[in-house]
């Protein structure tokens, strides 16, 4: 089974995708989207959308994972992030591509062990699961990290979460 | 020139389009795009998304106007607004339709007069700005508010709001 994850923002929206077999996981690529920094928001959805369905495209994947960003600093960014992960969604949902949604908490759980860890420990953890060479960015990671979860969930059969009601006010918070 | 107003939701999204003559306005049409209460959000955003290319085929606007949204409850509804919003100006963007953006004080101000208008009386000068026999549904008549702001803002010669950095954070208020 080969998952794409997502961490979406406006700046640099980051990807990763790995093949899930089993319990064993095999790195097959990443990268980000960045939208030129000074371009105008609706051209910077552009720039996201059509760059998730380039690597649809690309990659071919059978699930999708999108970190379910509840945590904003306020009203307004939390406005502006939106824009940018309705952008990748749809793109995903206009190829009929599932998306299931997890809280930073389940991510870092899956990838760390546990719910607290910080941001480093997340992206060294990838690197040692996927057996990288180099570290990948860190928007590249943290959308590993999600691929990661979902294929853990996937694998020990905890469903997936979001592949219901996927709004994010109802997902189920573990 | 033809202008599409948008009142993006996640439940609701309105839209209104009115042709604009010099100072003068006519009523072309207005609706409002209703998802699936119930569907996750990914498929609520492809209806949303999907809705507003409708739209598009179908009135064929010269121009787009978008409530700049930054006054929400809280981050969470801000994040799920962002997505829906975020839906709406992709189609826009994707059909290459210009889009402005207006925060709420400058469509009361455009169609009451005066910026701290309640939202009944914003829909009661907008039935009789566009002669309506009948008062629209709420949303509508948001969308339409939208689209007489942007006219009147094109009629004198204001420019356009958010034609240039159309990031909302970036939006110039008066």
């Amino acid at each position: 089974m080969r998952i794409l994850g997502i961490d979406p923002g406006s700046r640099a929206t980051g990807y990763g995708v790995v093949d899930a077999h089993g319990g064993r996981l095999a790195f097959v690529g990443c990268g980000v989207i960045r939208p030129p920094a000074r371009a105008p928001l609706p051209d910077r959805l552009l720039v996201i959308h059509d760059g998730v369905v380039e690597v649809l495209a690309e990659y071919a994947p059978d699930a999708a994972a999108v970190e379910d960003l509840f945590v904003a600093a306020n009203p307004r960014a939390a406005l502006v992030l939106g824009h940018a992960r309705g952008a990748a969604v749809l793109a995903l949902a206009g190829r009929q591509v599932p998306v299931a949604e997890y809280t930073p908490r389940m991510v870092k759980q899956a990838v760390v062990g546990h719910g607290q860890a910080v941001k480093a420990q997340v992206q060294g953890m990838v690197r040692v699961l996927l057996g990288l060479a180099s570290m990948p960015s860190s928007d590249a990671a943290d959308a590993l990290a999600v691929a990661i979860c979902h294929a853990n969930h996937q694998s020990a059969g905890l469903g997936v979460p979001g592949a219901g009601p996927a709004d994010p006010a109802a997902t189920v918070r573990r």
